[in-house]
């Protein structure tokens, strides 16, 4: 067997975490170190892994395969992926997708003149969902594509519940309008604002004595958030919110409905279901971590895309397995 | 805009035709012509399109960019397309699964003698299905994969029915257990052989005066085809098997159940719903012959498969479109 793949993670929340042990799921990689913007003396013991000081990545040049970077894509990505693309081969997943052109370029510089191989922007959505959007669209060019997110939290909807006044706590998931993708898997093609294909369901603990009715008035009502959804309310216990909202759970669909010949519909569909999200993205960044790997070895430099990989530099089997065990 | 891309057909069944159809949905692609080893002079003047032998195709070096090859797995694929691959860039559906190694190699050597690139084994299984399980693999290696076929046609089953005495037509449909999916969906992982994810569902025309039960009986217990299978049989007139059971729907689902972290589940799931399996198939070919043609471009040779192709390389945007309309 070959050496494994030397892995190094850059930040250590829910998304570091789930990297960590989706490396122990796969027998041809290693994790070497953690590095972390924290004081490493101060970081678990019990979490069983080397933990660096961010600061000292240079030092494991030579001795790091890829650096799996795990920081949020709002602040951390657009600094870190281009420093760290110029010393490591890197994965990530920035999400910011209205700004993808302008990461890619920065990191693709960064990567070019570092010499290495920088994945950006895996993960689900984008990521998996972006392949599928352009697999169907590119084999149906006639067609409509839907997209739908959840059942699942969202951050930013679950931070406006709890602003509201006289709320303690609160969750909201969104939730696809199961009648809309039943209308599109038989092969209707409506036109569909996003708050049309989705429903907002909300969990709040209210402070004591505060006025409920004036809280469900101000989240349904609230715009941008959820004034244009159909949203609903329920008010819980906040032991009901930590046992049974304490979950990242999500998942989507992108359908595609097509026509070819004559008339001829044609649906193509991928979804996803969830028990969590961190984790899931993780095993998604360490796949792409193996391929970056392999583009490394072959000689690729710059930034690249789920678009720009084969499919089977995600796995560890060799193309001859691959053919004869999957294909 | 740059030069369309010039396709060649051999072949002209259902397949034949469902690529020319997709052709014409492609505004970067034209068909050159049909070559069949039929006479051409008694070919369809109506089909719109320029007929040849097959024994000219050498003629056509230098203006044909990529042939798509259309004829069966059984008899013509193993010998037409190592035959064309020698001398132009090809794609194929090769579905023989069990020799695909040996196809691989064959086709391999003819296009790195002649320097041409040949997709192999496209459509959607293998092809789209066989890229889901990888991917899906890849990601959740702690995982259980299934694949379903249906609600489609088997053509040999079909013709099973056919030669049962008293019968005078018939065709059979595979059928996914509904509740066997719904099982997998919510997070179960059951051991089943195929006959428990499928059922078999039989549309006859009895010849008149024939005993019914007992056709019904001979298919029900039909060894290697019915026997072990959940099978019903449905008498019906010549009328309502030209009217209802004419066309060649396909489809099904591959769905991954895996397991990350302390045992959070994760479900993958890619489906097919197709009016028109040739049709469909079709449309999966005609993109692959945009990525042959690119990678024959960019200087590669020899046997490629869904699993070498970066998805980019189906689509005709560029890359930095792709980045910013799909990632």
């Amino acid at each position: 067997m070959a050496s494994k793949i030397r892995i190094g993670i850059v930040g250590y929340g829910n998304l570091g975490r789930g990297v960590q042990a989706s490396i122990a799921q796969n027998e041809d990689m290693e994790l070497v170190a953690v590095f972390t913007r924290r004081d490493p003396s101060q970081m678990p013991a019990e979490a069983g892994v080397k933990f660096e000081h961010v600061s000292t990545v240079e030092q494991y040049k030579g001795s790091i395969d890829v650096m799996i970077l795990c920081g949020g894509s709002a602040t951390d990505l657009p600094e870190q992926t281009p420093a760290i693309a110029a010393l490591f081969n890197t994965v990530d997943s920035f999400d910011t997708h209205a700004k993808i052109p302008e990461f890619f370029a920065s990191v693709d510089a960064a990567a070019k003149n570092g010499q290495t191989v920088s994945v950006i922007s895996t993960g689900w959505d984008p990521g998996l969902f972006s392949m599928n959007r352009l697999l169907a669209e590119s084999i149906l060019p006639q067609g409509k594509e839907y997209t739908f997110w959840g059942k699942g939290v969202s951050q930013g909807h679950s931070d406006a519940i709890r602003r509201v006044p006289g709320v303690k706590a609160g969750v909201q998931y969104t939730v696809p309008v199961e009648s809309v993708i039943e209308q599109i898997r038989s092969g209707e093609t409506p036109e569909l604002a996003t708050r049309e294909k989705h429903e907002r369901i909300c969990y709040v603990v209210a402070e004591e004595g505060a006025d409920r009715a004036e809280i469900e008035k101000t989240i349904v009502e609230m715009p941008n958030y959820f004034a244009d959804y159909d949203t609903t309310v329920h008010f819980i216990t906040e032991e009901e919110l930590k046992s049974e909202h304490s979950g990242m759970p999500h998942g989507g669909f992108v359908i595609r409905s097509g026509v070819t010949g004559q008339g001829t519909k044609q649906i193509v569909e991928f979804s996803l279901k969830l028990e969590s999200n961190p984790e899931f993205t993780a095993s998604v960044l360490t796949a792409y971590a193996r391929a970056a790997v392999r583009l490394a070895k072959e000689g690729a430099v710059g930034a690249k895309t789920v678009f720009d990989i084969p499919l089977g530099y995600l796995s560890a089997k060799s193309d001859a397995e691959l053919r004869q065990q999957l294909l």
